[in-house]
């Protein structure tokens, strides 16, 4: 796609160096940090620098380059002991990132089947399918915006919720990736960022990256979406997911199911977007799916100020499960997914 | 009702002298200010120290014996005149809300037309009618708990939204009156407080004054209301209301709608507490109310804190509407109210 706009640079690779935008200080400062060792990038991606299931996976690809980069005089044997320790210990940063781990284990195969016996040729194959890992996902995200773009009509106004967009790929994003490609095709919408309570996603990083790109969007509490839902002004919810399961339920940031249920309500048509490699067909239903229940802090207070009685009681989900028969269809690279869900991902996703 | 718990005490008048707990310091700070003049208590009210329509009522009502009592020394006629300026001028405080000049006029009115020919005596007239204001506002509060507690089953879990408390009223509140009076007779159940964004009331104060009147509440962000929901740990849902329309539509803080939406979806009773003074018959339906847009600072920023891109567009109603068919409903002092609200509601507040 020529895209006319400005993605963010997320996670880049110029001339043998890496750089991650730190997405703590967004939107105040933007700021891209080099990565000097291996040990920058386990903590840019443990203190959420870099976040975003497919963008972490190309930061440790990449953190592989830059912990490697250094040990081009050891040998064959001696290169592939130190990838494989440096791939356990960039793995260790955020162990349960599903996307990590595969991004490490598929570039120390590669390196290790390669057959190739020096060191210099071995970093320059792990280079080139960390490039390759890069390129793949942003032609995910491309594919993505061109099955969904069209759905994005002209003077639409489309509600997003939570942060799956370019800052959590290495592209325009996921949920991002229709508005991104509609806005390239010169369509004129509106967008709606549910800020996302607790950590604000929606307020810090969405409307950051859509406003930067030049789209025009419009930041909201969470508890404002029946609002302009009751008002007209929404024709369409495109959601990014953490994991869609076999009977197509889909588990996303907390907050998603209520927008279904508005969505439904108010005759709006709920979409989810995602990368096919998220569709988990070992997994029956949303019911088998544990939620991570996040610390209580985040919800009663602000930054260094308190807003809730000392020991109150939270309930803090980091995410919810969405039922099937809320989602009007599952955009991927692949196509658009529709009901029922049980026939269709496993006719497309199965073996 | 002999309440075995802690109200906050949220205006109180002793020994000749008014105090307001100031609730801009809440939950930090358990500050009840004692108010020396109409100066301070006009600024009280600007600055929301005191909130809530029934709350702000009382606080005027007695904010006049602030302003007067050294005045008793004037002629019945000068203590007329100084009496109207005074009102006039505690009215200026918050010019909209409706239930300040009623109680202003109330007061100016009864000591206006008592035929009584001395300062002393007015005095103690004004003082009398705002302790009656006061004391109709606890009762009205008593028998919408006592209308509603009914609904609230042993093992329950109840939902509620912003803060139609004891914060708001001299009372046990609206919206919180069945539950305090439900805690009272002894039954145990759950609360779950919407945290109410943007400017957090349910963190605030309604967690903060049911946790110390010793119920069991749980605070949660506005979008985790469907997730609990789903989990089936709500049995009930009660929520306030700033204006009832002839056709029983709902204008409540912003929020209301997605929760009412929400309820149904599960199956869940959506109730809405007032005082029968609420309900506004000269207001055909919700589409007849204009609703308030709130400064997009609200929405973006958190304390001093900046959370949003500078330049954001925001959408910041302060309240949304309800359609009468999403609601169970209406717990009033007289009774509770069901649809078909069109003839109900006139019947009973009709002339």
């Amino acid at each position: 796609m020529n895209t006319s706009f400005k993605l963010p640079g997320t996670v880049e690779w110029k001339n043998g160096e890496l750089y991650f935008l730190d997405q703590t200080l967004l939107p105040l400062e933007i700021i891209s940090e080099k990565q000097e060792n291996a040990e920058q990038v386990w903590d840019s991606i443990k203190r959420l620098k870099v976040r975003g299931a497919p963008a972490i996976g190309i930061a440790g690809a990449y953190g592989l380059a830059v912990g490697m980069r250094n040990k081009l005089r050891l040998s064959a044997d001696g290169f592939l002991k130190e990838l494989a320790r440096c791939a356990e210990y960039l793995n260790s940063s955020r162990p349960t990132a599903v996307n990590l781990s595969w991004a490490l284990k598929r570039i120390v195969g590669r390196v290790s089947e390669s057959g190739l016996d020096s060191a210099e040729a071995m970093y320059r194959l792990l280079v080139t399918e960390a490039e390759l890992i890069h390129a793949e996902d942003r032609a995910i995200c491309e594919g993505i915006g061109r099955h969904g773009a069209g759905l994005i009509k002209e003077e639409a106004g489309v509600l997003t919720h939570c942060n799956a967009g370019s800052l959590a790929t290495s592209g325009i994003g996921t949920a991002t990736a229709p508005m991104y490609t509609a806005h390239a095709e010169g369509r004129r919408f509106r967008v709606f960022s549910d800020e996302t309570r607790p950590l604000l996603q929606g307020a810090r990083l969405t409307s950051w990256e859509l406003q930067r790109a030049g789209l025009d969007v419009t930041l909201i509490c969470d508890n404002m979406a029946a609002s302009v839902m009751a008002k007209g002004w929404i024709n369409l919810v495109i959601v990014g997911t953490d994991r869609v399961t076999a009977n197509g339920d889909v588990a996303n940031k907390i907050g998603t199911l209520g927008v279904a249920v508005m969505a439904k309500h108010f005759g709006i048509p709920f979409y989810v977007a995602c990368p096919s490699s998220t569709v988990d067909l070992a997994t029956a239903c949303g019911a088998d799916i544990e939620i991570e229940e996040r610390d209580a802090e985040e919800v009663t207070s602000f930054g260094e100020r308190r807003t809730a009685p000392e020991n109150i009681k939270v309930c803090n989900p980091a995410f919810d499960v969405t039922p099937n028969e809320l989602i009007t269809g599952i955009i991927t690279e692949k196509g658009i997914i529709k009901a029922p869900y049980g026939e269709t991902l496993v006719r497309l996703f199965g073996k």
